[in-house]
């Protein structure tokens, strides 16, 4: 008790100290909900004194390299709002990594010339371990600077986090497909087609393993009949195997696989010597046409392929209520933390135990997210190889959950663009060498 | 007036006339609405005391002459309200075409042996082609019934008719798709990307062409920056050139390809030589792949593809109320006609003259439509070859407006499938030779 009187009274003596302008930026590959977590660091921002200009870094730290830095705060109510239903990254993105020393010594020079004292990176393993080298440095400099990470990944691998704003979302778009495309293929009554949809996931297989909810309860042989994870060593033999038992049982096989599927020696499948074209280029069909043309090349069977391509990752026109609403509450909790005095930490979703699904804040340390990779336990993949156990789909289940409102114009989502009026330079430009 | 009391007259005693069964079934590839057809013909077929019984028939054609035929009037009626947000063909489709005399003749022995006096058929060409050559067998042979076509197909190609339900749909869908996905190459800032987006339509280019939409009024260079229609022979020269143009104004060029696009002489331009592996077998690529390999190969920038495949038509989660609505309407009409006393005419959409989109219903001659195919006007398609005319904006527009409320369970469409419950057979098994 006495304890606890006591921290909240650090706490308040530290907000007052530290007065400032805060930054949001975005890095890496987009999700359906990443701007929904800057409307959260936004509209928190404007609640606390202590946070006197709310900045929008241009494409990650390779913007604010460049002190390409936009004025949020002038952003019409209008755009902020529209900012939580409208995917990809609204403040640009970037794959930019910061090597050098001096590369993280510009981007602090960059904060001290506008005062920023609140930084808030939304990203996956990478962005989060920049954000904790930002904040190592300017700890050793003694520049107060409080960096909070908010979690995004469609590819759910980060470590200590239940799970990643952006995953719900792909999966509820990508397990819709696999629904529609399966009662299509039910209605067509052709017999022996194999039908292979090629969804995201280069390293792991979260997103392919999310598609089992496509099944309805009521009937288990419903699509997606097989599912091949990165995770596992694809074998062709195999492959040839479970899809003739499934087309034993059902008219066609729908087959969901991860991209970045290998073979027992580590190698991508799709980029064998066999999928070289004539003058020896590399082709860039995919895994999905190559199983379909290694199907047909094997089996006296018809085989089509999808790619869902960049889409699935900004469908936010089929994205995850629940999803949407965590990734708003991400960007919420990082703001409060880094008001309350915290830094050098990640905002992460902590799952309730028990049977109803409930998510709120906590907070673990940047490094801690930096060097880990969240890999699918091994006991959520069923023994066959192809398909998730229940524990697998008691954990994913709840974060597909409810529909976003997205608002529409003239039959298409509307979404929006912010206007990104820059804030004036006082540096001078920066040399990339 | 007299005129018009006298054909009233008529109508009212061929409405006491024929009485008996009506048969409704679907045939070709599937849309997001042609379950919303059935689900009006079953709705209005209920209206009408001159309909006895409600069957559909199994697989179209393919499930008649099986003597394969479900009694609808033992769906739930949750069921038959889901149809109308189901996508796929409920009652099962086929690609079979009947050739010869006696398979026409042995259709016309299943209806006689279940009294079906009203046979609704949705479909495209080739279907209502069947639909009328079984409604003349039928007057020569002096059984009395009523054929009547409902028009179905995404590929808006039917003649006669403004367009086709189905259409509307898959153009909602694809441009929601092309419009979320330039925001995610937009955010990602990175300098000459093409990506490339392979949409359906084999012999028309009407699909493809529809993804203008996904520009905003306000923004010229939005995507998609080009279009390809299989109605124009393809050139790679040309290609590289438009590409090139594209990459000097914008960081990226979205392409959208219809998969069926030819050369000069006509042949499929993904089925050239090149897309052959190393041991001759034909590869299953598609356009797209191929597309983005040319571009790879002969320019110095990246190229990536999506290939939305089979579930693009299937994309009730995103279809447009307006075809939903318009392909329900068609199926009513199909009911209302017949039981007036028409025959052999497949109900068309008639769009009224002036600036606001309304429509209504019409109807036209079997054979009309059975040997036509609607081509994009020339002067739809701008003189750059890759952009579409005001004039096709406008036309499109109206079709895609409005969004339907898919019922959701459980964080994904909750889709029916018919209980199915089969009457009992009274003939032979048909011997298939």
């Amino acid at each position: 008790m006495h304890f606890s009187v006591r921290s909240f009274y650090i706490i308040s003596i530290m907000e007052e100290e530290l007065i400032g302008n805060c930054l949001v930026a975005q890095s890496g590959g987009p999700t359906a909900v990443i701007n929904a977590s800057v409307a959260g660091v936004v509209s928190e921002a404007l609640n606390h004194p202590c946070i006197e200009e709310v900045y929008g870094g241009m494409n990650g730290v390779l913007g604010i390299l460049k002190e390409e830095i936009m004025d949020l705060a002038e952003e019409s109510q209008q755009n902020i709002r529209g900012l939580r239903y409208t995917p990809a990254s609204a403040l640009g993105t970037c794959r930019f990594k910061l090597k050098k020393d001096q590369e993280y010594e510009r981007i602090l020079e960059v904060f001290e010339a506008h005062n920023i004292r609140y930084f808030f990176y939304c990203g996956g393993n990478d962005s989060q371990d920049t954000a904790d080298k930002i904040s190592k440095l300017a700890q050793s400099k003694n520049y107060a600077l409080r960096v909070i990470g908010v979690p995004k990944t469609i590819d759910n691998d980060l470590v200590t986090t239940d799970h990643c704003p952006g995953y719900g979302s792909v999966v509820k778009y990508v397990s819709t497909i696999v629904r529609e495309t399966a009662l299509d293929h039910e209605a067509m009554g052709q017999h022996d087609l194999v039908s292979i949809v090629e969804v995201m996931g280069r390293n792991a297989g979260w997103i392919a393993a999310g598609t089992t909810l496509a099944k309805s309860k009521e009937n288990p042989d419903d699509a997606p009949h097989l599912i091949y994870l990165p995770e596992l060593p694809f074998s062709k033999e195999k492959f040839l195997d479970d899809v003739q038992r499934v087309l034993k049982k059902n008219r066609y096989c729908l087959v969901v696989v991860g991209e970045g599927l290998i073979d027992k020696d580590g190698n991508y499948v799709a980029n064998s010597t066999d999928s070289q074209d004539a003058f020896g280029h590399q082709q860039l069909g995919g895994i999905g046409d190559f199983l379909a043309n290694y199907i047909e090349s094997n089996l006296a069977v018809k085989a089509r392929s999808s790619k869902l391509g960049t889409g699935q990752r900004a469908a936010t026109h089929c994205s995850s209520k629940t999803d949407n609403d965590e990734a708003f509450m991400a960007g919420q909790a990082a703001v409060r933390a880094a008001v309350e005095g915290e830094t050098d930490k990640m905002v992460i979703l902590v799952r309730a135990e028990g049977d109803t699904y409930e998510c709120e804040t906590g907070l673990a340390h940047l490094s801690e997210i930096a060097n880990g990779v969240k890999e699918i336990p091994s006991d959520w993949i069923a023994e066959d190889g192809v398909s998730m156990t229940a524990k697998f789909i008691k954990y994913c289940q709840p974060l597909i959950q409810g529909e976003v409102e997205v608002p529409y114009e003239n039959g298409l989502p509307a979404y929006v663009r912010l206007s990104k009026r820059r804030i004036r330079k006082v540096l001078d430009p920066y040399n990339f060498e």
